[in-house]
């Protein structure tokens, strides 16, 4: 059945205008003035509304195992919470076990992803650059659609890698057209004072972020860099955090280095006050890096308005605060006698687009084409999706979001629908909400029901990546 | 009469699709596949070919009287000239004589734009900030639709104004929504070194350049732009040709201080050697700022890709090479004896876009999209011509260049539509040919016939500049 | 009469070591251990305490004249309180009148030095760059022993030459060996603040520093270095109070160019704050640059120590604040109807030594060795008076200073010897004091005893300046 | 027996005078003019001569084995070959063998150093920052005068610690008053590239240095910044060679981070372009890091004049080219079949002063103070030897060098005083000899006689490092 939205205000990364849309067969086929359509057209007013495209989120973690936790979201609950909240289009990390080949790694993760209600895309992380590991680079970027490897430069003796495999993944990355994404903290220097602040009796959950300075975000950021340039390869930081870091992507973009970075809204609205919370509260906070002084919010989102930040993704890696029947591996609560078993990560996926929302446009003053950008037109040009996602135009899959931009309300995650049990911004009010979603033309979110279904996700397979 | 292009491959500055694009009454009213149109439509078919919006540029000297020179170019002959060459938008600056009032120039100016073949608007040079001209800015943005205003930091005695007067018309353009554009190189410093050089015989046109250094066009951007940091206001920077000029607008921007700036295809493409030709014939290259060194070439090309350079303009200022009957007034010869009385300026307006084509998109590897934006997007966006005009999007004019991006041709003044009679770039072969123009819907280029007349296009009321 | 100086810790910009030290004729002869001598020597025990080469003051204004003010000091009080200070060495500003030469000007200031009990020379501020005034500056350099020069980019009407004149000035001066000092604020911005704040009433002193904002100086110091780089002459930005200047003075000095700075006491020490005090109490805050917002005094500390300032100097320029019998020429009280008629300046050539022993040696850590260099060294060789002044080696003058790097007291400008009758650090406590002083080898001050007499200083005839 | 040294021009790094100077029991007894000395003295006239401080070199690697090569010169041939240059005093290299503790390599040092002609102390290397090696730091700078430590960020497998046992180590060294030396490279990536290299077959010499490329450099110089800010402990980055390791140093300078560097004669006046020798010529120029393009001269010119660079060093590390009869060990030869089995390392000791007097006084214009603090004062300076060593004053070891600036001679291994069989600048032609050299008041050199011995040299107990 086609869909025609009506005298919505059509907003994308450049143009504003107020138009109709007709979605044919799942694809937008007519942008036009009071378009004339008969026969079998499901009708939506968006009159009043903001017309935007899908969200596109390039960093979540569901249903993944580590070797200590496992996240508490699985593909099907995970991305209904994303379309609740306006994103139509994931990029998740496929995480290989210990020992474990990309391409099986792949196999494991796409059973996983047969429940997803919007369409997904892999990364796929890299626990080293063996030759083994080289050779099926190839194949995952040219036939699986898997046109981005992400490699560690923290978590030394679980994902860390060293300078010589990053490099190595780097180069092969680049000649076939896929991104690197890093995870950029200096990790040896981190276990150091980890160990030492352990040694010390000091376990509370914010010497997670006392071990963890700026400065050393920034050194490996400025790291990565280097080596990117050396191998001539496209660079993608996730998770940037710190002033120190976004300085060096500034410099490397000022001179024309294929630098890229997001950063996730924690980093733009929470600091590491939240830290000071009593008693082990604070845990719901220990994601890495950890959230920062006040001071670097206002860098960050001078980023984002200079554009040395591209891209604004959750991060969404969640476990629950309190005990879970299923056991220990989902909770925060494993790292109750020290911060340094604590599950590393946060949820965030349904409170993206209405934070950035208001925080950006209705607080700082950004343009709505700018909003567009950094939720889903850059994120989709950057890793291979465009312009089947992140944008409205002709032929463009039928992904929408039907926006009030001035409705006001309070998150909660009592009203969520990921399986996670709190929310890092629970009580925060906002100005936005997000009133209708369409998955390629078919209406899965409207106000508060779900018209979706587990399972009508479809898998993405990339184009080359990084190569705008 | 509406017009439907048909099946050409549109891009905008985020889009790039193929579509058809139906304009009915002057506007665009749906974009589709396969549009199915009766009635009174011209049908153009676009298969093979790009579909750009028109280009626009915003740095024009048509019809110009100044105290010594005239420029040759009528409205009627440079906005042909235009059109032939892709560009269907034209900000021309309407400069007051000696002692005129801004709003009494705007009317002169208004009675030689009414030959104009494509849609014009007006900057307003000012050459003071007396209270009087500062009174009538309010009224030239609100009224009359000019919502720029220009000084110059050069040509003491005859354009220049000092900093207080550039801070305060600044101030008043800022709380007015308007834009202050700058002409940025030390004039003071340069007429100490030209009179040196008059004064010990170095005469030849060759001195224009050795008396202009760039590190004075760097200085005086620095200090535009500390200005406009000061009055909080936004600044354009007109015809950037040096490195140093633009650190200081890169090293604003990564601040996110409200800095704009243009280069010019003369700056891109050629250089200081071109002084280096035989007898008066260097003459022909006599613009401000100069052509500089080679090594400049670079950063601009780097300044385009980071964002740091958002438009490229052409600065059309024609003055004859050769004797002109209608007198002196409107030729290089004038400075045969010596180059501080040739007159400054050069033809481009009809190059602007395949020479920009050819060395960015064919030859630098820049993106379509970057493309359209330095070209068309950008300019409109910044002042205030957007989304009017710099896109294709429902609603939009229909302003549409059809354009071929593979054919091979080369620059001949000799069949050029401007009234001047040389060109920069005589001879040199370019990939990317304009094919059809359309101006609000009406064909008025058709290969080498000229459809179009005198008198069609509109006079531009602009909204506020600088606000994006 | 011999001096010899027992058993003092010998302090130079490089060494650090315990021995006596001969003068004879005026000249230090012998520097040894355990030194014998006979005859007639007047000997001073040093144990415990520091010797110091006598401080060296280049910025100090004596009996100066000015179209509407008079600064209080002679030559003989203002260089007796230098004496007390430990400054045994000053270049002051030989300032024309209107139309007057500079070489007329150095007359009428040689006859008003001829009283001074220290040696003294002098700069010559330029208040123009015309020819005659250019072919003056030759004879200064080589005839009279004034090897630089100042304009002002302030001041406009009254001191201020625009940038040609200023370039002009600067090439002559690098060519002749001489140094430019430049006072570097944006005038003619600045008259524009200043005319709107007086017509709006805004009259109190705070409005003088709200009327000059950092940005103004730090802009003028950028084209300041910019004309001086061309110029390809060496460069020295006298009283840099922001951290806007301090940051065109790094870059510039980290390519290499040959840029130089001072700051002042007040700028290290006071803030903006004190134009908070109540009446007209803030008047005697009133000096050019203003005082700035406290945080522009970690980067002041930070240049003191990477060398980008090198010099701290007074600017000595009393006026006193209460009414005076001689006329209102000598009082802040002219300015009492408005902050514009305040006569801009302040005192300060007593306390700079203590000033900055406590503040950078006792309280920031800094060595001796940079202490020495700062307050002598660097002053004595940036302007030609090198080895004769600024260090304490065989063949140097016999100015010393004896320093008790431990005693407290407090400033009190009621036991100071300045003529002017206020302190800008009125009840300051210091740790440090000058004990005694010897100008070539003659003891002038002893505790608070006064030993020496008007005119026994000499005119220093410099060589060449900004050579090093 | 005393020596007096008469009528010289005497330069320290702030001084230049001339005087006659008295050492007595091996120190600098008085310093003054025409002084009269009766009895056992030895008089050596400086007439028409530099005096200057005796050279510090603190890099050094007297008979030093590794796993695979040993350097060929004993501290007696080495010291005498120093001397011979002007350098009297060293600060060389004592390196563990694996498992070997620091105080143990100590011992083995001390054995080898017995035979030294001059004054040598010891950097400690570190292999690691196991508790066992930390406890030791604290003994080796309190009780063995050795207070500074080397760690490299280079050669995984045989010397490399990672970033967590540098910041270790820097913590503690910090604590201690003890400075860090870092050799930066990035280890790990040009372990992939050599490895890579040597797969392809490409094992000239010159791949030595295409796969060391300056931007691994740059990039361990930027961290280990990074890590001693952290650590808030003074840092010093040996023979740095690359415009990227210096900008990384001058922007840390900048902000007053305690950064320090050296560099070499050979990075000074030698380029990559020697790798183009025949045959297995180039293996004579394989250090490390290695020889850079051209481009990078004028940016350590650059930065010894702005104080970016503090020191000059000569990293001598002798290994002859030729086969040797003490076997393969001592040769270049070894290295033959690979470049990647070449000894890194190159001679120098003997060429320093003479080398930097020549291109940087006589060809780059540095003033003679300057010269004299970046090869004796600066390093005295920061490694704890100051004010014994390093400078000319009163109670200073009588070690200098009476230095002839105009003499012009020839550099030729042939007459040289190491035991190694080549030199780098052979047949280079200078400006600049010495001609004297005392040792602690004795003449040990006098024009080509040796007139030292063995054994005399004494072990330097350096105080506190790093804490200028």
């Amino acid at each position: 059945m086609a869909a025609l939205i009506r005298n919505g205000r059509i907003v994308t990364a450049v143009d504003d205008y107020v138009a109709d849309i007709l979605v044919d067969d799942g694809r937008i086929a007519t942008i036009g003035l009071h378009l004339d359509v008969g026969g079998d057209v499901e009708i939506h007013d968006a009159a009043g509304l903001l017309v935007l495209p899908g969200g596109v989120d390039v960093h979540t973690h569901l249903d993944m195992t580590t070797s200590t936790a496992h996240t508490i979201d699985t593909f099907g609950s995970g991305t209904r919470a994303a379309a609740f909240g306006g994103t139509t289009t994931l990029v998740d990390f496929c995480t290989p076990l210990p020992g474990q080949s990309p391409l099986s790694a792949l196999e494991d993760w796409h059973r996983l992803r047969e429940t997803a209600c919007v369409d997904v895309g892999a990364h796929m992380v890299l626990l080293d650059a063996n030759p083994g590991t080289l050779g099926e680079m190839h194949t995952l970027v040219r036939h699986e659609g898997v046109s981005s490897f992400k490699l560690f430069m923290a978590y030394p003796g679980v994902l860390m890698v060293d300078d010589g495999a990053l490099f190595k993944a780097m180069r092969v990355a680049g000649a076939n057209g896929a991104m690197t994404c890093v995870h950029a903290e200096n990790g040896s220097v981190i276990q150091a004072l980890v160990d030492e602040a352990v040694a010390l009796g000091l376990k509370a959950p914010k010497y997670h972020a006392l071990t963890r300075p700026a400065i050393l975000e920034g050194e490996a950021v400025h790291r990565a860099i280097c080596l990117a340039e050396l191998a001539e390869a496209p660079l993608y930081i996730v998770h940037l955090s710190a002033a120190q870091s976004l300085a060096a992507v500034t410099e490397a973009r000022d001179r024309g280095i294929a630098v890229h970075a997001e950063t996730c809204p924690h980093y733009l609205f929470l600091s590491a006050d939240e830290y000071e919370r009593p008693g082990f509260e604070a845990a719901k906070y220990v994601m890495t890096p950890p959230l920062r002084d006040h001071s670097h919010q206002a860098h960050l989102w001078r980023g984002l308005k200079t554009d040395d930040l591209q891209v604004v993704s959750t991060d969404h890696c969640p476990f629950c605060f309190s005990e879970q029947p299923h056991g220990m591996r989902y909770s925060k609560q494993q790292g109750v006698e020290s911060f340094a078993r604590i599950p590393n990560g946060a949820p965030g996926v349904e409170t993206r687009l209405p934070l950035v929302f208001d925080g950006a446009v209705v607080k700082h003053g950004m343009s709505l084409n700018r909003f567009v950008e950094i939720t889903a037109t850059a994120p989709a040009k950057l890793f291979g999706l465009f312009p089947k996602k992140g944008t409205i135009a002709v032929g463009t899959d039928g992904d929408l979001v039907l926006f009030d931009p001035v409705e006001r309300w309070t998150i909660r995650a009592g009203e969520h629908h990921s399986r996670v049990d709190y929310s890092l911004f629970e009580g925060r009010e906002l100005t936005g909400r997000v009133k209708k979603v369409l998955v390629r033309g078919q209406c899965v979110v409207d106000g508060t029901r779900w018209l979706g279904r587990d399972g009508m996700g479809q898998y993405l397979r990339r184009s080359e990546s990084g190569q705008s």
